[in-house]
This record gives structure tokens, C-alpha cells and sequence, in this order.
């Protein structure tokens, strides 16, 4: 399989390389491309050293499969129409095309019938907060019916890329070094984004942004769009009364979600729970009592949504509130996209 | 009048005595009393040095007024007895009495006229995740009723007092020293609580744990059945169905709430704003457009209750969502407290 990578230089693409090497894809030839400030680095893939090169019109001739792992939209928009020309298959980890309906916005344990072996097309894989949230609402559905969802995420500096991680580790490291708690936990009075580095619209460290990318015109983010809209599709309920709450908190790796679901018909924690921890890609990590729940430190690394505290709402008759978690590097981008190519291989 | 506060040395103690300089409060004389770990400690209030006493139980004596700040219920059950029989009005910040029918718990904005001036009284404090979630639902009740509330929260460090503080200081500066991101990301395999300070149940440090206080039977933990239950009795509203999930996160002080409401009437977001902005106890920083939502960091040192993102939920007709930030050691904590002693005094 001749395979080209489009992002190598960043934090997906990075992991998406080790994912490659961990699940022994089938890669004979291996092409990173990136930006021209990018070209020249040497990435390491099985032992050997790989020039990144400039992306380029003609970049794409002779690959088999491609991956984008790009920022924004705009790029993959561009780069998409010129790899599958070439006759590669493309395999998508941004927005661009999610919601495109001639487009599988891909799942693997979800609808991964979706994919048609051997075939170049456009594959999308989803947004990293929404593969861990339907990893969990698909097997309740099939239980019990979904009548509502209400989601708050705790999103960590590593959804915004290389830069988010250097973000709030230079902000932890001044805040930390020769300064008190009472000085780091101290009001940013003034101009509130006065020293805050680009990426994030305020500081970081020790702090929580209820923000993460661009604010539309009705007060929700694109991010909150992006899980509200993605859910629906993946689940292939158009309808689905779904609301989201998405902010950023000061963790590296790991994005945590507090899930409200209510079923249609009556589910019980028990129940919840049994289908829950026979669900693939999900870890049922759930016994509050002995300290048994998951946080992002214990869910890095791992390639699946880890869920717990299941329990009933107080309020409403079929509610149920899940703790979500999952590695957003992993299976919230670059292992599902990895997973994605192994069905697309598959013959 | 004759002030005492038992829990001068710790973190709500500390913000207490700051608070009643900063109003000037009418102390003719204050008594600091704490455990006998820190007696004979030095605090300042006023510019005078006040030394700190071991807490006995003739202690109280010649008291108008003992304001305990003690972590544990426990402590407040066996000391407020004690106060009261002195002749002392007894505030308490703990959760001994919070639920006792016999006790008022106070937000002043709320329902400031249970307090009976001058009368030897006990009357408790919310606990630090209750007050700003009140001071938001009690308005929107009183225009359109309550249907329901979901709460998810973000729970600063100082929540577990001064202890807590200093764990995350140390975690952090150990994180960050000598390390790289990749290191303080990598997940803690093995036993998830080597190295962690006993005051939380796993290292806080770039982290989110969705746990504070213990866990009761039901799966919920006791902090999530304070705010439950005391925004119950704040409200009037015994059985208003409401659930939570309680969360700590990396920060210092400041505890973020996102909040799911549905009203009994409907209300556009434009009239919610337009309510929470004329509230008392409320400052509505609204304008995302523009960069304007509060942050942990813009929160501290503030005694209001800030209210962002204010927008209607997708699924519910009547639902509203809002961000929800308090300092938990001001407003939280200590402040609300002294604002009970203010009604007291009133003549």
C-alpha cells in the first residue's frame, strides 16, 4: 500500500504515524507531506528516517490511500478533489466533508459497513469529542431509544493541535516557576487576553475556557456544532434533540464529557451498565466505591471511550447521566482514521 | 461587637478576615481559634496581630457572634452547641445544619428575611457550588418556574480548602520541572494513586477528576447531593427534580458551572439575560461575539455570581443553557457568610 500522509508535522499526525507502525498497516511506501515551513524535517516511521516534503498539486501521484490531518477546513478542501484525482482514496480527519451527504463520516464499530473496500473515495472520521460520545449512545439507542442528549466536555489543550500543548505548557511553566498559587490563581484583570498566546482566547493554566474554536451567531461554538451535527449523522437520526457545552480545561491529553441521555424507553444504571461494558470501543471503568472511574491521565494511550459513573437522573423517568473519556489523539482522530483505511483494506 | 471565628487558618478563614476588613465590619474584638496544630500562629487583621488559640469549650464565652469555618461536619456539630449556649450567634460555613429544618441557609439575595437581627441564632452558609447556582435560578424561577436542572462542574482546587491548594501547587511545579508535556500527558499506569496527595483521589495536576467529597450508594457523591439538596431548600422547591455531576479540574480558585434549565413558561435567551442583569448578586458577562465570557481567572476576587453563554437549548421548547462562574472562597464561601452576619446586625 502506498500511503501518503498530509499533516505529518502535527499532534495527530504524529500519532497516526505511531498508530500505523503499532497496528502494522500495510505500508509499502510511506510520503509525509506538510506546509513549506514544515518540508525538510525527518520523521522516523519503522526504524527509518523520512523526509517531509512540500505539499504540492502533483504530491498525490501513484498513492493507494491518504490521509489528511490538517487544521481548518480550508486546506482539506483543497488537498481532497487533488488526491482523489490522483486515484487515492482519501481518508479525512477534518470538518471539511463531515456533513457532506455523498460523504461516510465513519465510526468503525458504529457503521463501518459504510466503507467499501478497495474502492478511492472520500472517508471523514469524526470530531474528537464526538467518536467517544456515539461509542456510547449507539448501544444505548439500539437498547432503549434516544429521546434527548445534553453534553458538557472538559476538552483538553491537545485539540488544538502542537500548538495548544506548547500553549499551555508555557503558561503552566511561567505561571509555576518563581510565583506563588495566590499569584497563578490571581485575576487577569485588565486586558484578559494580555500575554495569552494566540491559540486559546484566554490563559490556559489553571484555568477553563468555556470556548473551543469560533463562536456562530445563535451562541453556540462550531465545536458544539460539529458534536451536535456529527451525532446525528453517525447515529442517522437527523432529528435527535441534542445540545452541547464545550470547554477547554488545562490537561494535555484526554477529552472528559458529562453526558445526559434520556432513553424512550425505561433503562436502569444496571442495565446501562451491562450493555455498556459489552460495547466495542467502549471500557466500562465504573465502581465510584472502590475508586474504579476515569480521568484523561487514565484514559491516554488507550483506544477507547472509557465510561463511568452511569447512574439515574433525579429528575427525569428514563435519564441517565455517563462519565465520558477518551484519548482525542487516539481514537478520537488518529486511530479511528487508521481503523477506517484497515476497512477500506479489507477485501 | 465581640467576633470569634474558629478556622482563622485555613483558606475560607483567611478570605473571611479579608472580607470583614474589606466591609468594614464593626469588630470590637476578634478571637481566632483553630485546632491545637495551629494555635499560637499570627494572623493579621487591621493592621494588629492576632494571635491564634486552641479551640475549648469555654472558648465562646463573651461572644456576640462565632463564625465557624472548620472542615468536616463533624467539628460544627460539637462547637456550634457549644457557641450558642455562650450567648453567641453561630454562621456556619459547613454542612452540619445546611439541611436541618430548624436552620436558615442563606443567600441574602435569595431569602435574606429568615435572618432575625440581634436574636442568638444558627444559621448556615451554602455550600461554595450552590450559592451561584442559586443566584441564577432563583430569578429565572421567579419569571417562568422551574422544570428541571442539570449542572456539570468544574471544580477549582481550593474547594478542598488550603490542603488542596498547596496538593495541585505541588503536582503542578513537580509536573512541569525538568519534564516534558509528553511526560506530564503520559498516564499514570499501575497504581493511578502512587504519588498522589491523600487531599484528592488521583494527582489533579492536568488532570479532571469527576469526584469531590466521597461516594454515596446511588452512585452520587455527597458534594453533588449539597448542591441538590440545598438548592432544593434555597428554592422552596422540595421536590424540583434536579441532578448534578461534580468535577474537580486544575485551577485555584473559582468553580464553573454549566447549567441546563427548563422553565415551566417559555423564555428566549434575550429575556433571560435581560433578567439575570438586573439581578442581585448576578453580573451578566454576555457578549461571546466579542470575547466576553468568564473564566475561573476573571471570576477571582469577585463576590458575584457570572453568568455567560446564556442561549437556548436545541431540544427542550422551554431549555436554556448558561455558564456559571463564582469565586469559591468569596461569594462561595466567605463572603456570603459575612453578608449573613450584615443582615444580623441590622436593626
Amino acid at each position: 500500500m502506498r500511503v501518503g500522509l498530509v499533516g505529518g508535522a502535527g499532534a495527530v499526525g504524529a500519532t497516526l504515524l505511531r498508530v500505523l507502525e503499532e497496528r502494522a498497516f500495510p505500508v509499502e511506501s510511506l510520503r509525509i507531506l506538510a506546509t513549506r515551513r514544515s518540508a525538510g524535517r525527518i520523521v522516523r516511521f519503522r526504524g527509518a528516517e523520512v523526509r517531509v516534503e512540500e505539499t504540492r498539486p502533483e504530491s498525490f501521484a501513484g498513492l493507494d490511500l491518504c490521509f489528511l490531518a490538517v487544521p481548518g477546513a480550508q486546506a482539506s478542501r483543497e488537498l481532497a478533489p487533488l488526491a482523489l484525482r490522483a486515484g487515492a482514496a482519501v481518508i479525512d480527519k477534518g470538518s471539511a466533508f463531515r456533513l457532506d451527504p455523498a460523504v461516510p463520516l465513519v465510526v468503525p464499530e458504529i457503521n463501518g459497513g459504510l466503507v467499501e473496500p478497495g474502492r478511492p473515495a472520500l472517508l471523514a472520521s469524526p470530531n474528537c469529542t464526538t467518536i467517544p460520545l456515539t461509542l456510547c449512545l449507539h448501544p444505548l439507542r439500539r437498547a432503549a431509544g434516544l429521546r434527548r442528549v445534553i453534553v458538557s466536555t472538559y476538552q483538553s489543550a491537545s485539540g488544538a493541535g502542537r500548538a495548544g500543548i506548547e500553549a499551555l505548557w508555557s503558561e503552566s511553566a511561567e505561571a509555576v516557576r518563581g510565583r506563588s498559587p495566590e499569584a497563578a490563581a490571581a485575576p487577569d484583570r485588565g486586558d484578559p487576553a494580555a500575554g495569552a498566546p494566540s491559540v486559546f482566547p484566554r490563559r490556559l493554566a489553571f484555568n477553563v475556557i468555556p470556548q473551543c474554536d469560533r463562536f456562530s451567531d445563535d451562541g453556540y461554538t462550531l465545536e458544539e456544532w460539529k458534536l451536535i451535527r456529527e451525532t446525528r449523522k453517525i447515529l442517522g437520526i437527523p432529528d435527535l434533540p441534542i445540545s452541547a457545552t464545550a470547554a477547554r480545561v488545562p490537561v494535555f491529553v484526554g477529552h472528559s464529557e458529562s453526558v445526559f441521555v434520556e432513553t424512550q424507553r425505561p433503562l436502569s444504571a444496571e442495565e446501562a451498565r451491562a450493555i455498556l461494558g459489552t460495547s466495542p470501543g467502549v471500557r466500562l471503568q465504573d465502581d465510584p466505591a472502590a475508586g474504579v472511574f476515569a480521568t484523561p491521565l487514565d484514559a491516554a494511550g488507550s483506544d477507547l471511550a472509557h465510561v463511568s459513573r452511569v447512574r439515574r437522573d433525579l429528575g427525569f423517568d428514563h435519564g441517565l447521566h455517563l462519565w465520558v473519556v477518551g484519548d482525542n489523539l487516539r481514537k478520537g482522530a488518529a486511530t479511528n482514521a487508521v481503523q477506517i483505511a484497515e476497512l477500506w483494506l479489507r477485501r
